[in-house]
C-alpha cells in the first residue's frame, strides 16, 4: 500500500483494475465478467448490491440467523423493500427445504443470505441456493465478508447472482474495500436502472428505463461502466486500497485456494478441539461451523470481559465479544488469514488457559495444546 | 499505510481515531466535535452529508456552477429532495447577493455548494455563506474535496454546518477516505433521525423520531456514535486508510497551513503566468481562480488529446481533460499537494511548450519558465 499513487485513468492503473477483476474471479468461484471492488468497507458492498438490485416495494426474502442477517433487513428496510424473513435461532442455519417453502410462499424478487455470520459462527450451506431462486424467477445475493479467502466461495456453483465480501477477514487485508461479483443476468437487470449523472453524460452510454437506483455512490450500473472499457468517470478509485485488494488476492492464489481453505479448516478444528479439551463447551452446531471463527460459552463462574481484557493486555491477543442474544454468553475466537496458523491457535489456547486459571476457573491444565496439535493434523 | 493493522476497538486504534478527529479540526477551520472520516472516496462524504441532512421532499438550494454542483443535484434527486438551483455558466461563481435572493425566494431547508469545482477551476467565495443560510433557518453544506489542504477551509468562519473533502487532491494522499466535519446543530438534527440497526441495539443509545436516514452505510448518526466514546459498532473502520488520513493531516500541519496555502497560491500564480507567457489564454475569472488547478483554452489549431498523450508518454506528466460544456475546449493543469512545487510547475510548463511546438503550434519559446519563476516569488 506504500506503492506510488497513480492517476485513475493512467494505463498502469486501469491495467491494475483489470488485474483485480481477473484475480477475484477464482476467489469468488466465478467466471462473471463483472467482478470488481466497491470503495468502502464490507457493508458498502452489501448496500451497493441491495440498493442496485432492489427497488422500493420489491419483495425480498432474507435468511435471518444472526446479526448480519439483521443487517440485510436493516439495509433493505431503508431501501423501502417489502421484507420477508426466514428466522432461525442464532446458532442454526436455514435448511434448503425451509428455503424452498419460503420462496414458494412469498414469491420474492430477491433472496438474500449471509454465508458465514460471524455473530453466530455458523456457515449457511448454499449448494442449490441459486437454483431454487432462479426457478422462482428471483435474483439471489450472498454476503461472504467473513468467509472469502478462508472458506470456499462458489458463486457459479451456488448459482448466486451477486456476492460481496471484504478484505479484513480471511484475506488478511485492511478493511475499506469490498470485492463484489455480479452475474450477467443481474448486471442486465441493474443496467436497466442506469442513470448517468449530469455533467458526464456521453452519447455511447444510454440510460435504462427501470427505477433509478436511489444512491449515486452505490450505483452498480455506473460502477460497472467505470470498471468497463468505457471508463465512465464515477468515483476516483481508491488507489492504495486497490493495491491492497490486488495483493490480498495474489497472496491467496499464490498459496493455492484449496491449500488455504484446508489451512483454515485445520485452524478451526484445532481451536475447537483445544477449547473442548480445556473443558469448555462450544456454541452452535458442529456440522455448520465456520472454519475460521469458533464460538465458545463463557463459563458461568467467569467474568468474560475480564478474561478478554487479560488476554489483550497480557498476551496481545484479542478475542471477540458477542452481540444480541449471545452478548455476555459466548466468546468468539477468530483464526482468519494470517491468524489461521498453527502457532497462533496454540498460543491463543495456552493464553486462554492461563487467563482462566488466573481467574480461578477450574480448567483442565495442559490439555488444550496437545489436543489442538492432534486436531490440526487430523 | 504499511503499518500493522489493528483491531477496530483496540485502544491504540481508537486513540488513532481520536487523533484524526483532532488533526482535521484545524484543517477544516473548525472546533466541531464531530470531525471524522467517512470510509469511501470523496463522493461518499458528499452522499453521507446529504442523505443524513435531507429527507425526501425537503427543499434544497444548490449552487450549480460546474460538474460537481451537478453531482450535488444528482445525489439529492436520488434522495427525493425538492431541488432548486442557482445556475451560473461554468467558469463563474455565485455572488452573495444572488444567493441571498435565491434563499429568500426558495426558503430551503439546506443550501449546498462546492468550494472549488475542479471542472471549472473556480473557487466559490464562502464568507457570509453560513450566516445567510442560518438567518433563513437553513442548514448549509460545502464540498471541499478539491481545495482541502490547498486553500483555506474555514468551516466556522463561513458558518457552514457540514463540510466534507477527500485526501487525493491537495492533501496528497490516496483516494478512499473522506474527512467530514459536522456542526453541533447539524449533529442534533441528524441524531433526531437516529435509528440503531437491529442486532446491536443498546439501552444507552435511543432512536430519534425524525425520518429514518435512507442509507445504512452513510447514516451519520450511527457513524458519529461509532466515533464517539460509545463506540457503537457500525462499519469496521478502514485501518490503513485511517493511517493515511492521519499522516496527510500531520504532514499538512507540520508544514503549517498558512505556509501550505501560500505554496499552493505560488504554484497557481506561476502556472497561470507561465501559460500566459506561452501565448495561451486562461479559462475563467482571475478573481475566483482556484490556486491549485488552472484551466487553459486548447488552441484551436491543436489536437488537445494528442498533446495530453504526448505529455504523458514523453514526460510522464498527466494534464486534465474537461467535462460537459468545456470538453475539448480546455485543459486543466493541477498543482496540488506535493505537485504544488516550483520544479513541478516549471517542468510541466517546459514540457507543454515542447509538446505544443512538436505539434507545430506557434508557441512563444522559452518565455513560460522565466515568467513562472517570477510569478512564484511575487
Amino acid at each position: 500500500m506504500s506503492a506510488d499513487l497513480l492517476g485513475q485513468f493512467d494505463p498502469e492503473m486501469t491495467d491494475f483494475m483489470n488485474q483485480v477483476m481477473a484475480l477475484y474471479r477464482p476467489i469468488f468461484g466465478t467466471d462473471n465478467r463483472w467482478t470488481m471492488l466497491i470503495d468502502g468497507t464490507a457493508r458498502a458492498g452489501i448496500e451497493a448490491a441491495l440498493v442496485s438490485l432492489v427497488a422500493a416495494g420489491d419483495k425480498v426474502l432474507v435468511l435471518n440467523s444472526g446479526r448480519f442477517g439483521l443487517l440485510l433487513t436493516e439495509i433493505l428496510s431503508r431501501i423501502g423493500a417489502s421484507i420477508e424473513t426466514i428466522d432461525v435461532p442464532w446458532g442454526e442455519i436455514v435448511p434448503m427445504e425451509t428455503l424452498a417453502a419460503a420462496i414458494e410462499r412469498t414469491s420474492p424478487r430477491l433472496v438474500a443470505a449471509v454465508h458465514g455470520d460471524t455473530s453466530t459462527t455458523m456457515a449457511q450451506p448454499l449448494d442449490g441456493f441459486g437454483a431454487l431462486c432462479r426457478a422462482a424467477g428471483a435474483f439471489s445475493y450472498v454476503d461472504v465478508t467473513a468467509t472469502i479467502g478462508g472458506m470456499q466461495i462458489a458463486a457459479d456453483r451456488w448459482g448466486v447472482d451477486v456476492v460481496s465480501g471484504g478484505l479484513q477477514k480471511c484475506l488478511g487485508g485492511p478493511s475499506g474495500s469490498a470485492p463484489i461479483t455480479i452475474s450477467d443476468r443481474a448486471a442486465e437487470h441493474i443496467f436497466r436502472r442506469r442513470h448517468i449523472e449530469k455533467g458526464i453524460r456521453r452519447e455511447d452510454i444510454v440510460d435504462g428505463h427501470g427505477p433509478r437506483i436511489p444512491s449515486n455512490y452505490f450505483d452498480l450500473a455506473m460502477i460497472m461502466d467505470y470498471w468497463s472499457e468505457k471508463r465512465l468517470n464515477h468515483h476516483t478509485e481508491a488507489t492504495s486500497m486497490l493495491y491492497a485488494a490486488r495483493e490480498c488476492a495474489r497472496i491467496a492464489l499464490g498459496e493455492g485456494l484449496e491449500k488455504r481453505y484446508a489451512r483454515h479448516r485445520a485452524a478451526g478444528r484445532a481451536m475447537a478441539a483445544g477449547l473442548r479439551a480445556m473443558g469448555l463447551t462450544l456454541f452452535g452446531n458442529d456440522s455448520y461451523r465456520m472454519s475460521n471463527v469458533t464460538g465458545v460459552y463463557i463459563p458461568e463462574t467467569v467474568d468474560g470481559e475480564a478474561i478478554r481484557h487479560a488476554m489483550r493486555t497480557n498476551f496481545e491477543i484479542e478475542i471477540g465479544t458477542a452481540f444480541g442474544p449471545l452478548e455476555g454468553r459466548i466468546w468468539r475466537l477468530g483464526a482468519m488469514g494470517y491468524n489461521a496458523m498453527k502457532h497462533k491457535v496454540l498460543l491463543t489456547l495456552g493464553a486462554l488457559e492461563a487467563c482462566l486459571r488466573a481467574q480461578g476457573h477450574p480448567v483442565a491444565m495442559g490439555e488444550a495444546v496437545p489436543a489442538a496439535l492432534e486436531a490440526w493434523d487430523a
